[in-house]
């Protein structure tokens, strides 16, 4: 049985297991988070994304589509990023973090204006704005 | 903060929202533990690769790191296909499972050879079979 | 500059580089053309999703949009999996070239139902049959 | 049959079938050449890393192999992203441009130490000069 309890175990668990953990200069708590939070939006935009479509109202959602779409590309890219431990290029971490951040922040910014009406656009602004905070705590550390 | 509990609340209440619901006939649960079962395998398996290419004895891990950089790769286009459900087609959805199935048999077979002598592969191989289990629960129920 | 010109001889210059072509028992020329089918539909199904979204008729193509999200995602790693040539496993390049060609056959059947409307799904159901048929050649000789 | 002149024609074609391409700021031919440097650009790094895990000297290509993973991820996501026209945030295109410019320059960094010995590598470092290139000029324009 898959649980979810799992996932930030499994996370963690690699992490410790990689043979180069010694030279790691981050927290790992720090990066499990983002890592975690990375595949939580990715996850809840593709959804947003879907049910916006399946909205009578499709014509008002286009830009929160747009953004989920971006933004669930984004967030993918991030944990895979983040996950890898070998030889990383710390510029490159940077780099994409902060990306990940302007691309989290616009598609709150966005769902937001719908939260009210959609409890979708609420979870996925809330979602984004926990990714871009895990994000912006491990851009400090970096 | 972003615990892990929330991966597998937010992918059902996200299917729970979405607005064509009452014409999904493929049970909720099915489809949870199956999305979770690919973000999950996704995750782990591009940090098996990585920490295979960290390994010292990294030429006899090629084989593993290639299993794990396709499963890793079909994994997250199958979670991001099914959390999908406006107009699915049933012929994609069956199609993209059948992948899965395959290609986390081949993963796992691949990382079982490795299990005796690194956690990394052991931890691999079951969250492969895990998503080829579900997977094939869910291919039943298409 | 970059010129159109150059993927198809890079794909093929890169696969002659590879240490071990020697034991590739599949047709260089069916690889290619399935590599680049399968770049040029992912590109030309995320193209075509976006612009059904700014359509003022969006939601006429909401299963367009749908079909076209999914084509371009396995499309993606379709062309991914054929490109790595180390240690290939036969059942997963043919796991997933089955399930490019019914991806992409639910994507071009359904934009030729727009086709005579949009040009642009013209152009992409056009597309899609492509890739279909290159994946279909390769899937004959694997 | 597929040719490769097609994906130029076919991503000009279809920015210029966009319903909304007068409100575009960005010259078509730069966009253009950015997403086929990307699409290039991704392909070419996902050879790379393959090949380089085929050659007898594989532990002295781990950086390498490493730095064209999240290469080739962020060129695929930066492809995605500048494709779509629909509600464009100048701010994600920004960020995203911004974050291939700097995984492009730290793989061609890394191939161009191994590009004397391998061809490989002196293709993946040009391919990925090039497409740093395209995405500063695209920068200034943005």
């Amino acid at each position: 049985m898959t649980t979810t309890q799992s996932i930030d175990r499994l996370v963690r668990r690699m992490l410790e297991l990689h043979p180069r953990k010694e030279t790691r200069t981050v927290d790992d708590t720090l990066l499990v988070d983002c890592i975690e939070a990375c595949l939580e939006c990715t996850e809840v935009c593709t959804a947003c994304a879907d049910i916006s479509l399946a909205e009578p109202m499709v014509t008002e959602l286009v830009t929160s589509i747009r953004r989920c779409l971006d933004c669930s590309a984004v967030c993918r890219v991030t944990s895979e990023i983040l996950t890898r431990q070998t030889d990383t290029a710390l510029e490159v971490w940077q780099a994409q973090v902060k990306d990940c951040i302007a691309v989290c922040d616009a598609c709150a910014t966005e769902c937001e204006k719908h939260a009210a009406h959609h409890e979708h656009h609420r979870i996925c602004a809330e979602t984004c704005r926990r990714c871009e905070d895990a994000c912006k705590r491990l851009a400090q550390a970096l």
